[in-house]
């Protein structure tokens, strides 16, 4: 039986908050863990209970608010890191310990400054000591995107077998291209022998803009598991974006062959605010999804074409994401029947020759300001004398 | 003989322009052409002349003063809007129309109330008549992205007969993965007869974040040209961003099999600061290549690595892209290398285990605060008594 269900796995509380100037404190913490589950998120990964004191309360209290949800702690391969994680989990009804290591040669030599063999005995040793503690064991084979592919295969195998449920290969650096990503993990699907005992995860990183495209061709390839944030945050320039991922997911169920997850999509506008306020993260105008303009149409050929048939300009149905309804912004780029149409919308009817005449007058109106308010119409419109007497 | 050169077509202009709260004025419009001019773009997409006088005025200003880069000026395909950015275009050195019409069913049936027959004649007509005016034509088959390819394909024969010497596909509403917008530039390379009289251009929308990734695949196919904005901005989410294409073709040369473009890389962050500036347009830290964080570390393990051996985290160098140095950000996640070596920066030189003890004060410290600022360390370090005597 083929799965179809891609898991989503957030990671704004870790990698998300492992961020220039997001720390959050345990409440805030909570909170948004809530609206994770609230938004049907399959995980939660609250923190790194190790790196600090208030890490470790965080991901303590969150593992005992979320009910159904399950609770992820990231550690080193190291043995201290994961008992801590452990003891910070101890509460959550389902665990999971994420741990890890370098497996780019870069990574494995300058970072750990050892070999190849040394790393496959610390990932099996830290795999099976997580074991000890959590039956859901996650392992992530950091800087995957540029590790040699037989090595690697290696590595997943040999955790694999050590025990872990779900393997992670991490594009760290944001470096890989969509279809390069896609045949690592099609070369995994077909290289590591017991590759069906465990869960692919996507982990991409945005450097180049691709963490998107990066984490579908994954999926397509196999993964069924995508690690994401909410607005993309992350370091440097964020993880995959949560709300891109489920909407390409959900926009191309068909030609993805049935895959789905299980985000209520409508509750992706309101997280994302909540987490750009707790954090202090603007999220652009122009960002998908959840941008204030990600709905907004301003140009003359646009609005036209979107008043006549809201599906020549526009995919998604606003509300499908929790967005307001579609803002028609006036400018100087708007045309006619988006001028009409706002005209009718604030009480005032006129005739397609009114129109005409009313029209340049808005455009000397829009020339000199970046929008036209309702204000400036309604005093065009009362100054306006018919042309027909 | 292979072009592997890539065409940069920038129309912050015009497509980014389009968008609530973007107007600019003449005056601002010329500075940026000028910037663009500066950081290398092939073709300046200056406007939509018909649409204001202010554009008009804009279009006929930019080409007076660009004089290597070509200038271009949009138009619907209707001769009135054609006549008029002509006469916009007058003095430009290297002028070039962009003219186009609607390609989807859905286009041709809610927006123009058409037959796909009349389509054809009416792009054919408005190219010709173009090629009256200017030898650089440029022809858009508008939602492109969800036109039927079979029928794209005759358009875009027949408007190539008729003396289109660009051909732009777009995905007006940023609808396709990006294996099917290559599919559909691979299509077209392949069922045009005539398909090397033109040069193909991508020209994508972000409205599922994919607008980079789907650029590329064209490039793949055998685009040559990208059409693109500083920032990404544009109408709802967005156009494709210039920096991302760049340097995700700079990054990927060999496996792009030896692609390249003219952009002074250099010179892209302050470049988008001053469009960021004067279109007083938020950039999102988290913008990959520009944003403010794009190029900063503050997590442990990521400091750690990056502080023995930049290349473990980072695959742009920040100057390539005119960013500031790497910039570490000290917070509760930072790890005892980062934290010795920004005191070693600030004059203090610690040993292993004074960091040991210091490390602790400041995970205190940390816990309390979005950043630990130089100021905390120098308090830090004054009041610490050594462990050994």
């Amino acid at each position: 039986m083929v799965n179809n269900k891609i898991h989503i796995f957030d990671t704004t509380l870790r990698d998300g908050e492992q961020v220039p100037g997001c720390k959050l404190n345990t409440k805030e913490k909570i909170e948004i863990a809530l609206a994770l589950e609230e938004l049907g998120v399959d995980i939660i990964e609250a923190g790194f209970p190790i790196s600090s004191p208030g890490d470790f309360a965080s991901v303590e209290a969150i593992s005992k608010v979320i009910k159904n949800t399950t609770v992820c702690g990231l550690t080193r391969a190291v043995e201290k890191d994961i008992e801590v994680a452990a003891a910070a989990l101890k509460s959550a009804v389902r665990p999971r310990i994420h741990t890890g290591i370098g497996s780019s040669d870069i990574h494995i030599k300058h970072k750990f400054n050892t070999t190849r063999e040394v790393i496959l005995e610390r990932a099996a040793k830290a795999t099976k000591f997580a074991r000890n503690f959590v039956d859901d064991v996650e392992f992530f084979a950091e800087d995957a995107g540029r590790a040699d592919n037989e090595f690697l295969a290696r590595l997943i195998e040999t955790v694999i077998a050590a025990g872990a449920t779900v393997v992670n290969i991490p594009d760290t650096t944001g470096y890989c291209l969509p279809h390069q990503y896609g045949e690592k993990i099609a070369y995994l699907v077909n290289n590591v022998p017991n590759i069906d005992k465990a869960i692919i995860s996507c982990h991409c990183h945005n450097d180049l803009g691709l963490a998107t495209a990066n984490s579908i061709a994954g999926a397509i390839a196999g993964a069924r598991q995508i690690e994401c944030t909410i607005n993309g945050i992350g370091e440097r320039a964020g993880n995959t974006s949560l709300e891109e991922v489920v909407m390409v997911i959900k926009q191309h169920e068909k030609s993805l062959g049935g895959l789905y997850t299980d985000i209520k999509t409508q509750r992706l506008n309101p997280l994302s605010q909540l987490v750009s306020d707790t954090m202090r993260m603007p999220v652009q105008p122009n960002k998908a999804i959840v941008g204030m303009n990600a709905f907004a149409h301003s140009s003359g050929i646009h609005q036209d074409g979107f008043l006549k048939e809201a599906i020549t300009y526009e995919i998604i149905n606003p509300e499908e994401v929790g967005a307001d309804g579609s803002k028609i912004v006036l400018t100087a780029r708007s045309g006619r029947s988006a001028l009409a149409h706002r005209f009718m919308k604030i009480g005032y009817e006129f005739s397609r020759n009114d129109i005409d005449v009313l029209y340049q007058q808005f455009l000397l109106v829009a020339d000199t300001k970046k929008e036209v308010s309702n204000e400036d119409l309604h005093v065009l419109a009362k100054a306006y004398v018919p042309v027909e007497a």
